[in-house]
């Protein structure tokens, strides 16, 4: 997806919250926030959001040297996500579909989520994720085309809702699939890098792979070959939140998008209210 | 109150909804924001609020040709306040208190403010005020100090509450106090001007007068000395809104706050939260 004139105030937003992640230092802060404007007018009308968002943590890394401003914030979500696990996973398990609920708990998951807002109640929306579901669901594609063997690329997003993400990854494998949980590259805001993956133990639930992309939402001119061969090769395909859909959506292949919509730009596009999960096909 | 980082990324925000209000252009949209953002790294740390606020719609006016970008949107404003005014003013005078009704009415119709938030449910907000009161409120004070024949000088906000001000008017009027009501010089934002009060008929309830202030909030520098004459005189001022807290609140004479705290800069400045309306008198 193509920004809008929305995103420029919203990721100047985002560059001040990192920011303050960074460093006490105002004066710094304040650079950190012209350097941005300075950029603004220069940014290309059919820029991709995602790629906005690299530029500009990259001035925050560069200006502060702290090459990983969400560490605390990530660990401090992590840490969270892993004391509602269990309850959660006791309920994932009792309900009629374990693998529907699955889906929609890694979907809400979405909302821990420093990018948009800091502030969420997550057992709240997790809970709610799962007895709401999808505002625009292709959950009865995805589970037909889910054959024994089949192979399924989950591409990650927020480091928080990675936890939730092993329940998703038990109930694949428990269908027989074999799945590869794909990270970004380097730390950008709070997604999900190796690092965390691994101290969340997705490594014993999936194949772990990085993708190339130092954006908060992948951008394929940038991955890794041996990421495309994965990505093309994929016989199912999930991308996980709105960094990614910006990223994926216009993509030439099938795409099961689950996220939760967090501006009016991104509703827009999918149809669906702010706040509102989806968990929609695009092919 | 000097700006602090979190109004330059709201300011931009600000920008685009004007922008969006005075044309359908989008390039030009994108340059009215280009000319914003190149506009930030050249604004002192100790830069005003309102000053801000002013310099970037004046950059709309003079890229469109604009001058009262948001005109329709303060009749419509109006209108649906008209509307809803008989059943409020039967409500207020209804009270045990109409006089700390009509403030509480004052203050709740400041949710109708552009520059914050377009999307507001006026009536639930309004009778939400009269049943809530203020988290912080001096109107003992008020109410003390306010002998018959008092004088009072009101500095209006956005021109939707406008209309709910009157029976704050009425109110004073009934205990016999003098009122002066303060408008913009020009049109800016949806605040109050000339036009929009006598459309509202505040003349019939007060003395009209303009500040010589072009910017959202009132700024003494600025100000003719007509109004400052006035300003200084007036026994008991009554400075309603956000825009115009950021421009006196560290003036030395007695002022009554009444306003809504719209972002968390001021609801940490006032002590409240987001969301919270107060009467706060500093002196």
């Amino acid at each position: 997806l193509k920004i809008e004139l929305d995103c420029f105030p919203c990721i100047f937003r985002q560059s001040l919250e990192a920011g303050r992640m960074a460093t006490d230092d105002q004066e710094l802060i304040r650079e950190i926030m012209n350097e941005y404007a300075q950029m603004v007018p220069k940014i290309a009308d059919d820029a991709m959001g995602p790629e906005l968002g690299r530029r500009t943590q990259e001035i925050i890394k560069r200006k502060t040297g702290v090459d990983d401003p969400y560490k605390e914030y990530k660990e401090l979500h992590i840490e969270r996500a892993e004391k509602l696990y269990p309850e959660i996973k006791e309920i994932v398990e009792e309900t009629d579909d374990p693998l529907f609920a699955s889906l929609a708990v890694a979907g809400a998951g979405n909302s821990i989520d420093a990018g948009v807002s800091l502030d969420v109640d997550v057992k709240q929306k997790v809970k709610a994720g799962i007895d709401q579901g999808f505002a625009d669901s292709n959950y009865e594609v995805f589970r037909d085309r889910l054959a024994a063997g089949a192979s399924v690329l989950i591409v990650g997003d927020n480091s928080g809702e990675a936890v939730f993400d092993r329940l998703l990854l038990e109930q694949l494998q428990q269908v027989g699939a074999e799945v590869i949980y794909a990270v970004r590259e380097e730390p950008i805001l709070n997604d999900v890098t190796l690092k965390e993956a691994k101290e969340i133990g997705l490594n014993e639930k999936a194949e772990l792979v990085t993708t190339g992309s130092r954006a908060p939402g992948l951008l394929l001119a940038n991955a890794t070959s041996d990421f495309r061969q994965i990505f093309d090769q994929a016989k199912l395909v999930i991308s996980k939140g709105q960094g990614n859909y910006e990223g994926l959506s216009e993509v030439e292949r099938p795409i099961f998008f689950l996220l939760q919509a967090k501006c009016e730009v991104i509703a827009r596009k999918l149809g669906v209210k702010v706040g509102e999960q989806v968990f929609k096909l695009i092919e």
